[in-house]
């Protein structure tokens, strides 16, 4: 399906499910309101499904690769060739997405949006290469404009066929050594905000590498001057091909009904650019949880997203989408699942005391 | 075991088991400390049971009744019937509790400890019945300090039982109407705070109720004067028979080396006797969620305890225990199961950039 597609698809949510669910919420076995954000939480899937008891089973984690030319000013812990090495440990079930994906019983879709590496072939390993990594975005833009569209598109393909194998519920997650880089400048981009308040630490860099990071996204935004009202614009100029898939992934799940729990730093910069795109994706979008790196807040605050967890992750790789499906599937277990006061036969308590 | 002997087991964390799992933690696949809460929660796990590795298999949240003399105060928006009506609702696996102790794996062990109504003979419910509720403590004592004794004594029998059929992980549950008041008693009792700081809506009393309520516990406060340095004395004073069997279950717990996941509200006054009572037992505990109920987060800071969930729940029954046993549970897989960067052939990051 074509971006304009994908985006022309994506409706509101349902208001006769999600009333539905709200009246069944208040006649299980306990005080209307006790079980606080898992109630708004599968009041949100029935919405997003049509459904007023939504049951999630089919579970999904899109782990997205790309690299990224502005490695090479300095801006990540981590050689480059971990992003390949990284991809490897997940197809080989090593990493912790893989240990979280199946504690929570979730398959797990690796892809090579763009890896600056030949990747061997893998049955798991779902081939998107766009480009092999970005170009350095200090220097001008960190892809082409139809290069930010395939990464799209490709992204929403990938979901198109995990739907066809089943799916109730999308996380995204990512790999790329130096994501934190280009993530902040879209964050920066479209926040208006400047990149001290939004650069972290990412992997681990030290006072000086995070001065450093705090210059390169700045001096990105100047040489590319990316239009903080065209999301494709920021993503080309200052994103990456595995944001621009995640997007897309977001886009794809969106348009089929189906709930995006979103991961941390990177996936949000990613749904910022697909809030951009189609504004009304924001209520399929569900906030795992709030990363250790400082710029989230800001991005989730534009987003207007209250995360799930506050666990100081800063991992990526979709380990807190992971968890958040699992607070998502236990909200929708709740809704569908307990006794009624009639069924039970408890007493209601009184309107007010 | 006689309540003397169970705090006199309650011995240090393994250093060394910490150790190890630090050590682990630091040659996983991820830049150091980035799992952030889940790692320090592994390793916490791993001083507790003394192993590098723990596996957590056996999850067991007992969930303690009672019932409560305060309630003829008016301090509750239900009637007291709910509380047995409840009991059968979880026998019969109707309630929140049994939603998500199935969905987390968990067994859940439901004991009568003072239910204020002759309760039918069930395969799955635990008799250990003080009395038929607390006296009401605005008129005197709740309890008699032997019955204090006896509550927790029964508490810990109850874990020691499910011991033998395999538990490494406990998780606390309460039901009782009215049983927010006396929480708030204790947590008065015990930090000095005055009851209009630490009294909150409970199932759901509106302002007037809430008026009430904190004047009921000034009173009971004033008439009892309990000694904030004998918890024992507090738990008989102000304090309930559900309270009292869940503080000796966690002695039971800590005196094995199980860690304990602590609910909510009324689940933490029972941890802050528990720590009135052993002191030593404070790092065996896992806070699993910040209540709604207003003093829940003074309850807390008293005990050093910074919850991993905030999700506005105020159910109890041992819903937020539950969702902490899962993240407790994933924390240690990460542990266990992740591969070591020499395992996975993925390069480790520099020292600092």
């Amino acid at each position: 399906m074509s971006l304009q597609q994908l985006i022309s698809q994506i409706g509101p949510l349902d208001k006769q499910a999600m009333s539905a669910a709200r009246s069944r919420q208040d006649m299980l076995t306990k005080p209307q309101g006790s079980l606080g954000r898992l109630e708004a939480l599968s009041i949100q899937v029935a919405g997003i499904t049509g459904t007023p008891r939504p049951r999630i089973e089919q579970k999904v984690i899109v782990t997205m690769a790309g690299d990224h030319g502005v490695v090479a000013e300095g801006v990540s812990a981590y050689p480059q060739e971990v992003t390949p090495q990284m991809v490897y440990n997940f197809l080989a079930g090593g990493a912790a997405i893989n240990v979280l994906s199946r504690y929570v019983g979730a398959r797990v879709v690796v892809v090579d949006m763009g890896v600056a590496a030949e990747m061997e072939p893998h049955p798991k390993l779902v081939d998107k290469k766009v480009a092999s990594g970005t170009a350095n975005m200090v220097a001008g833009p960190a892809m082409g404009r139809a290069q930010a569209i395939e990464s799209l598109e490709s992204g929403a393909s990938v979901v198109e066929n995990e739907l066809a194998r089943g799916l109730d519920i999308l996380g995204t997650g990512d790999m790329g050594i130096g994501n934190t880089t280009p993530s902040a400048a879209v964050a920066c981009a479209l926040t208006g905000r400047p990149a001290a308040d939004v650069v972290g630490r990412g992997t681990g860099v030290d006072d000086a590498g995070l001065a450093r990071k705090a210059a390169v996204v700045e001096k990105a935004l100047a040489v590319n001057r990316p239009d903080p009202d065209d999301a494709l614009d920021v993503l080309a100029k200052v994103g990456g091909f595995e944001i621009g898939g995640l997007a897309g992934a977001m886009l794809a799940a969106a348009a089929h009904r189906r709930p995006v729990v979103v991961d941390g730093f990177i996936s949000t910069a990613a749904a910022m650019i697909a809030v951009g795109l189609a504004p009304q994706i924001r209520p399929y979008l569900i906030a795992a949880h709030r990363s250790q790196e400082q710029g989230h807040r800001i991005m989730l605050d534009w987003l207007d997203l209250k995360p799930l967890l506050d666990l100081d992750l800063r991992l990526g790789e979709g380990t807190g989408a992971a968890l958040g499906i699992a607070l998502t599937e236990a909200a929708c277990r709740i809704l569908d699942e307990m006794a009624t006061f009639g069924e039970a036969g408890v007493s209601e308590g009184e309107e007010s005391l």
